[in-house]
């Protein structure tokens, strides 16, 4: 999307055809700077410590991660190490192993003198069907909001208030986003949708990377407190939610950034529609009953003990908001059950978080 | 309750007899300072900024708030106006007006010689009985806590987890505090309690407030972010909720920190226990519908969009988390519907949260 009225993705080749350039989420939303990745290991550190984050842009960074591996050493050993070692960064995100399979699939068989050049070609063919498989989402739910704009406008309504939890726009993808895909697509043909900005703490991914790329882009935007949601919600102001997932099950189960099930616990209880935009790359065929079988990944305290930001001085300083001595826990997820969940906003279309609505549209996994 | 060893109180009269001082709970966790109030506008500006926070400890700051203007100026007129002042400090607080109100009682027909003297008389009184209404709320909640501890014992539980919202603890209230009362009885009565602290955003009085408490009295404790608690109630990981309130309407909704409405959707969704502990002055008996009828405060978008805390150096910073140009929003509190709440834990015993349950326990209302 994008920066200040120039396009920009999220992952991109450097200029020298071989090195991979990111933008560094963890400096956003106070400073725009690019992170230059030159091996294997640089592709890990960059997934690990989350200067790219959200499950699409894991799994492209995670395969030029591959492609970077493959120019340094094509041997198989080499490769299933490298394979490991990305695998190992993030223990949730779905989109990461099918990412490596992918790579693995591409290579197979692939003579070693060539296996580089194939895998930066497979890593970029990820990256854009990243890009088209989120701009489908946007599409579909895109008609969506349209139709809850024809109702709100003809009862009186001024705006469409959609409120997202977490980030889920274009900078966790390689563009566009999943939740805020149908955001932009409605943003840009006229709706006028403003969005509540879940802040998503611990990490702050809504009030530092949803607000830096709506205010980037010019759709109205409000941040609020994770606590605020349902209080907006009993009083007609939210119209539609809207969040991307790390991880939906067969049963349609949605693992999400910690807070999700809080939001659609609410949205049940005061009948806003629930919606979960995703790749289908997202779905794990494998696993059914969310909350019993997806394990919750623990991050380190420091991330809810500590938060950073921009000092008076225009410097970015972290500061400790808890009392010394007093420990801190920090689940990065949470599954919300498939009852709380509207629809499910896929490439394919929108269905009903359920096995069957998920077998309708991926007939294939029968 | 204790810090590092001594009882304290949140307010007291100073040496001097007629000053008052309060423990100025903007500068906590990080630091410990007592601020002296000299006036009326001391006492309105300690409420305002608060300096003193929680409802019950509103009111006894606003009482001595009287006793500070009386001093100046007994007149009729003084006192009305000192009465307005106080009374616009903060518009969702009803033990505010509640204190007011009782020292205008108490202050009726006094010669203009007299009131200072009987003002103070009255403001120390409202703080004792505060102290009084809290240890018995304590005595009331811990008789909860012990019986689910005696069944979560036999389970073969290690501990009782009690999460809280905000800071309904001691440092709220002149002692003993709400909430944290029957928690501060468990654990002095050697239940091994542990606290899950909502972080409580914005503000972060749970992380700086409740946390701090416990720590200073030796009470186990964790401090998670708000988005957290869904998912803990989901895995068995709490054992009851406590919060305080702002509110209660004599239907039994729960007026309180905003997002404690969607911990009592989850406690609901899970069977978790979700109690409500106040003093009875907290009761507005002519409000019915909390959700319709209860003015919810909307405060400065500062609070949201910075944050304050210790750096790394020892200083305490304050930090800016949204991007620039990026609004907020910032809405004190919530309403939690009297169906989420399984008790209202008060001086007199606990109740049911509903117009029976309340007139049981308060029969004089009828």
């Amino acid at each position: 999307m994008k920066i200040n009225g120039t396009p920009t993705r999220t992952i991109w080749l450097a200029k020298d055809g071989w090195a991979v350039e990111i933008i560094d989420q963890t400096r956003l939303p106070h400073e725009l700077v690019t992170a230059r990745l030159e091996s294997l290991a640089d592709a890990a550190h960059a997934i690990k410590a989350m200067l790219v984050r959200g499950a699409p842009l894991i799994g492209a960074t995670a395969a030029y991660g591959m492609a970077l591996a493959a120019r340094a050493n094509s041997s198989d050993l080499a490769l299933t190490v490298a394979y490991n070692i990305l695998h190992a960064t993030r223990p949730t995100a779905i989109n990461l192993k099918w990412a490596l399979d992918e790579m693995i699939k591409a290579l197979g068989g692939v003579p070693e003198d060539q296996c580089a050049g194939r895998a930066y070609e497979r890593a970029a063919e990820i990256a854009d069907e990243d890009v088209a498989i989120n701009s489908a989402i946007g599409d579909n739910g895109f008609r969506i909001l349209a139709d809850l704009w024809t109702k709100r406008r003809a009862a009186g309504a001024e705006r469409l208030n959609v409120l997202t939890h977490c980030n889920a726009g274009w900078l966790a993808t390689v563009d566009w986003g999943t939740a805020i895909a149908p955001i932009y697509k409605a943003h840009d043909a006229g709706v006028p949708v403003h969005v509540w900005v879940d802040e998503t703490r611990p990490r702050n991914q809504g009030a530092s990377l949803t607000a830096r790329e709506l205010n980037w882009h010019g759709v109205p935007h409000t941040v609020i407190a994770d606590n605020t949601g349902g209080h907006l919600m009993q009083h007609g102001m939210v119209d539609c939610c809207i969040v991307g997932t790390d991880r939906v099950t067969r049963n349609g189960d949605v693992c999400n950034k910690i807070g999700t099930y809080l939001k659609a616990l609410a949205a049940a209880d005061n009948d806003v529609p629930f919606y979960v935009a995703l790749p289908s790359p997202t779905i794990d065929w494998t696993v059914a009953d969310g909350v019993k079988e997806i394990p919750i990944e623990e991050r380190d305290a420091t991330e809810q003990t500590h938060m950073t930001g921009k000092a008076a001085d225009g410097s970015v300083v972290t500061v400790q908001v808890t009392p010394d001595g007093s420990p801190a826990g920090n689940w990065g997820f949470d599954v919300t059950p498939a009852r709380l969940v509207t629809g499910l906003i896929t490439e394919r279309g929108t269905c009903a978080a359920s096995p069957e609505g998920l077998r309708g549209l991926f007939p294939e996994r029968g």
